[in-house]
């Protein structure tokens, strides 16, 4: 089955925004057994999004677009896609009325272009869309597929995977299963070189490496008829990548470190707090954004200025004097004085020098001490990250949990 | 002059990397006055490369190429240009001398499949590649332009930059020009249905809405041939909308809710703290991104659990046992504790129902409570979010800001 994604906007264009929205739909799609031939961006110009869709309803047998169905006088995709198929608009009574019922509850009058969004091309299916008013449209066309989705990712995203992607599965003749080993603490040269012999002998697999801010992902992927066959390929490969760089994996299914973080603290039935300088709540803030969290956090604490490191954290002014605020002996007061007041079972403490300014030649930008405590456990471990400010607080923020996870594990 | 960019990999195309090249050529191109039509991406096919190729040379006057220029079988851009190009390729003594001396100087012996590399387009000229052994090639041919440029970043954007920026830069004529309002608190259909008649009244100006998270921006573009004539059009523009829209708009010149936030405490000499509940630790990290940050940021406290907010901020037992951790009264209780624990000058609080679960009919998923306190002014401001967790996450520390925006301004 020839794909091809074709994004419709000038903020893609221009550069001002990066367009997330091919990626994703490659990922969902290539979860399916397809791979898609084709990524096209084009603006908001009748004449240019006519032109791709005659070409590409020529060469593909299905065009996904996204973006371009706003109610706005430039979103334009849904008419130039009639226009180049030759299809008719027609006003759709039931897609009125949720529209009006949807502004109702959120207390908003619906003003008047919205109805633009009520007219869809003759015979199509609607692909409801729960987090907006722009509906999704199917077209079955002539033997293929053309899909109309909105362009923010919070609207499409459920679109594409409880709609779009089912339609296309039962379609689809090849099955890819993929597994992702998740890293930290080796760098991507280095593993690669470590693991290249088994690259080479697993043909069937397709095993890559990817590096993120400290990071490297590997991602092992088969494409297969049947199940069986490639789960026994990626479950040998992981075992032998297992034996060589075991020591570097956090998780095999593709977790993140929060998650694994949690899951931990959850099976060990730990509550774990954190107490934050250089990087600001970002620990605590990963950490919430999974569900169910408050069975394992109980609290954090900022502690930017000295002041707040002395007045919340009893750390002693004669420390902060004596070593600095970015200093072994720092870090480990104030997960000692986290664990007190707080009374968690675990604490971590993290505080460094995020930059641009502000380090010397002793203690240069990227110098970070992070502490952990548990009930008959301290200890200090001590980094210099290199990379931008917000660089140097992600990789702070992920050195911490992966302490997290050692100490659990 | 009509530009389109192609990017060759079928990393791209798996989904398995995000596309920042496309982007960043763009934006690149923006700054001298070219907007590129057209994004492709095609994988590493020699007849989708072939095709792509001779389509783009018949619509485009300037066709530029990432991807495929490595020493691999797999790579095949200039291969394929070539081809459908029907340019002859030749041996460079030059290029194979300079390649032979950085593989003696990282001292690893140069693969042969390396010396793929120094065959080029006959009369095309090199684009220098300091950091990898692939060269960048310029054709100009018939009139037109065509470029080929290794797909890694690091080693694109250097080329991109001192080499075929300045060289497209002189075949440009024109300027571009363009600012961002950012505004909160107005849905993009209502918006721009009330801007719409400046829309259409300056037809020399490219004037779009962009939603994301409750944020619409405005962003108005001019393409001129004097940078003066821009200014004056842009700036009339501004001054309607101002009027129209004024009380939505935080920022004039495309800065973010914090930077803005950050701004106007540090004109105010004014030190900010903050006591989340649902958001964890969001508001206090977004601020914390801005480097110079601890003139205008004392301390935030993360209290998640009810026992949290009662040691920490004081909040009574009582209010908590007869309104609920999500009350008006709670928010209120938080504030005043941390503006009594932590004396900064104005304290935020937010506690609410992030889910996806804890909901009720009385208080939903999405209903956040934020307190804003200072010395003589304490109120709490009520909302009901939609969205996944994150969604109302990242709103509920939006709406914070806003607020804050408001109280300094």
């Amino acid at each position: 089955m020839k794909v091809k994604i074709i994004c419709v906007g000038e903020e893609l264009l221009s550069g001002d925004i990066v367009n997330t929205n091919s990626q994703y739909i490659s990922q969902k799609l290539m979860d399916i057994g397809i791979k898609p031939l084709n990524h096209t961006t084009v603006g908001d110009c009748m004449d240019d999004i006519v032109s791709v869709t005659k070409q590409g309803f020529k060469n593909f047998d299905v065009l996904i677009f996204t973006g371009g169905l706003g109610p706005t006088t430039d979103d334009l995709t849904k008419e130039a896609v009639c226009k180049a198929l030759n299809l008719e608009l027609e006003k759709r009574d039931e897609i009125v009325l949720k529209m009006e019922k949807r502004f109702e509850k959120i207390g908003i009058k619906m003003s008047a272009n919205n109805l633009k969004q009520a007219y869809m091309p003759k015979g199509c299916k609607e692909i409801p869309n729960k987090n907006g008013t722009a509906p999704g449209i199917l077209i079955n066309y002539k033997n293929k597929i053309v899909a109309l989705l909105p362009g923010p990712p919070r609207e499409m995203n459920p679109m594409l995977e409880n709609y779009l992607i089912p339609e296309l599965r039962d379609k689809s003749n090849f099955i890819i299963k993929s597994q992702t080993l998740k890293t930290m603490g080796i760098g991507e040269s280095t593993l690669e070189s470590k693991i290249r012999h088994i690259i080479l002998k697993y043909k069937e697999l397709i095993i890559a490496t990817y590096a993120k801010e400290g990071q490297v992902d590997i991602k092992i992927t088969c494409i297969c008829q049947n199940d069986k066959q490639g789960e026994i390929l990626i479950h040998n490969a992981v075992k032998e990548i297992k034996n060589i760089a075991g020591k570097y994996i956090y998780s095999y299914n593709g977790e993140s470190l929060e998650e694994v973080v949690y899951r931990l603290l959850l099976e060990r039935q730990l509550k774990v707090g954190f107490c934050e300088s250089c990087t600001g709540g970002l620990i605590s803030s990963r950490l919430i954004k999974i569900p169910g969290v408050s069975s394992v956090f109980d609290r954090g604490y900022i502690t930017y200025s000295n002041k707040s490191k002395i007045e919340e954290l009893n750390v002693s002014q004669n420390t902060l004097k004596k070593f600095g605020a970015v200093s072994k002996e720092t870090a480990l007061e104030m997960v000692k004085g986290l664990i007190e007041e707080s009374n968690v079972d675990i604490g971590i403490s993290v505080t460094g020098i995020a930059g641009p300014d502000g380090g010397t030649d002793e203690k240069p930008v990227g110098l970070v001490y992070i502490g952990l405590a548990a009930k008959e456990f301290k200890n200090v471990f001590k980094y210099v990250f290199s990379g931008s400010r917000e660089v140097i607080q992600n990789r702070a923020a992920n050195m911490a949990f992966m302490n997290l996870i050692k100490y659990l594990d």
